[in-house]
């Protein structure tokens, strides 16, 4: 079985980082994470790069990457006018990704929004971006819950789905911003989903905030999501959370799925070496798991003292 | 449904630490456990004492502690000499929890044993454990895995539980020793042992050292185990990687199963101030999550310029 593995640490990961990240060293990232075999790499976001310092340099990361072919280049923005940027670009995204949270308060805090504004928004985004070439995915935030507002009842989400759908986006994300899902909700909402828009693009968006992450995805497997984002090293955070851990970690995901047989397209030791730059890149450690410990089935030496013939004997 | 849940924190966790923690603090670490609703406890080692120094006090901690009606108190033992001590204690553990590895390399390498003188021994600590109303539980080190030898077959391990089993045992454990361990792997081991002994008393000892520890803690619910051992804090290392974590978290686990509906009798609060209490004792940053992200629905206020009236209106 086939799973699609996509990797936004260049987004959000470096986002919440506080040392400025030079582009270079953002467009050197992207151009080794295009040759591990990912589906998709999300590199810009046209948000206010007032707010986000990290990420105002979106367009020359765009013109400045190599573009491997079956390779998606995303970016992402939570209103009409950063799509409007991302449209202006010379080197375009090959995908918009636009955001709206499934809590009214949380798209509020994050976007500035009402959800009538953020949908009527991406009405006019369907508009301006379908013409010139640009995918366009749809990602709900707070799927699984909201650090204000709690639980979101499925029929919410259900519906929102519905919407981007009719709006004639070509994938929908399905996002646990803050860390907030847990396996059988996961299994119960991505299951309906599934079920009702049959054929969709679905994405699984998960944070590791509270060690569900990867138990998520297995239940997101089950339930027959077939996309998955993580971000490289387990870079990115919690706002909320100091000390708590962001995305899941890609290379840990790819590790988890080949060692149950799926395929990802993915080269694992590729993906681990990309990881390995990380640390030095943010100057702080990172949560990445198969990056320390190395791949499950790397073995280790059998200890000298063992093969002793004194012992071996015994 | 009801999960049990284990803490070996102040064994598993504490053996590998390098500063020497005091026999005090090992013993209030126990206490504040005991007040948390675990239903078993590991509270010492009979291993050699030149080789875990930190483990040379385990009479001592079960002399000291206080200990709570329904809580088990638990030692672990490599052969037998180690539950010659442990019988002989004044304060005597509720359970000793011996251990032999699936893969006789790994056995070899931490028990300094073949199969064969495990087993031999484990014959007779059953004669001596049993007549002064000691339980029995065996633990079966590297069930997914070694190190050395890499997978280890399913047979093989199915055939140590019904050796315990046959020896008198009151349960066994399946221990991820250094997290090789895997969902769809646990499904079918953990499946296998609960058809072929059914009623036996079978704990799942996970490690998280490439982050699938709750993901598998779900696959062995699934498959119908209902014991897991956890470390507070996320306590524990994996001696063959430096920087990758050890034991799965246990108030990681008990959040995961208190989110989906599972009953473990445990208070989370408490079990979160002992977590808050390890860095301290250790010395060092320690992995666990929910200690840092807070409870899953411990909601945040509404940022205030979201009450505002003109944003309201908008």
């Amino acid at each position: 079985m086939r799973i699609f593995v996509n990797d936004v640490a260049v987004r959000d990961g470096f986002q919440i980082e506080k040392t400025l990240i030079p582009t270079a060293t953002k467009i050197a990232m992207v151009d080794a994470l295009s040759e591990t075999g990912l589906a998709k790499i999300e590199v810009a976001s046209y948000v206010n790069p007032k707010l986000v310092p990290n990420m105002a340099d979106g367009d020359e990361v765009l013109a400045g990457i190599q573009r491997k072919p079956g390779v998606l280049y995303t970016a992402i923005a939570l209103n009409l006018k950063g799509v409007e940027r991302a449209v202006a670009a010379k080197a375009r995204a090959d995908e918009i990704n636009v955001v709206m949270s499934a809590s009214e308060t949380h798209n509020r805090a994050n976007a500035n929004r009402t959800h009538a504004q953020s949908l009527s928004d991406f009405a006019e985004v369907v508009k301006i971006a379908k013409p010139v070439g640009m995918l366009v995915n749809g990602a709900i935030s707070t799927s699984f819950g909201c650090p204000f507002e709690g639980r979101i009842s499925e029929e919410v989400v259900i519906g929102f789905v519905g919407k981007y759908l009719e709006l004639g986006f070509d994938g929908v994300s399905l996002a646990d911003t803050t860390g907030m899902a847990n396996p059988r909700q996961v299994a119960s909402l991505a299951g309906r989903v599934v079920k009702t828009f049959p054929g969709a693009e679905i994405t699984l968006h998960f944070h590791n905030t509270r060690s569900m992450g990867l138990a998520n995805v297995m239940a997101g497997i089950d339930a027959g999501v077939m996309h998955y984002d993580g971000s490289v090293a387990g870079l990115g955070g919690c706002p909320f959370a100091p000390g708590a851990t962001g995305n899941i970690c890609t290379e840990d995901m790819v590790n988890m799925l080949h060692d149950q047989g799926f395929e990802t397209g993915v080269d694992l030791d590729k993906l681990i070496a990309c990881a390995n730059q990380i640390e030095q890149i943010v100057g702080h450690a990172v949560p990445g798991q198969v990056m320390k410990a190395g791949k499950t089935l790397e073995l280790r030496p059998i200890p000298a003292r063992l093969t002793q013939e004194d012992f071996a004997k015994a």
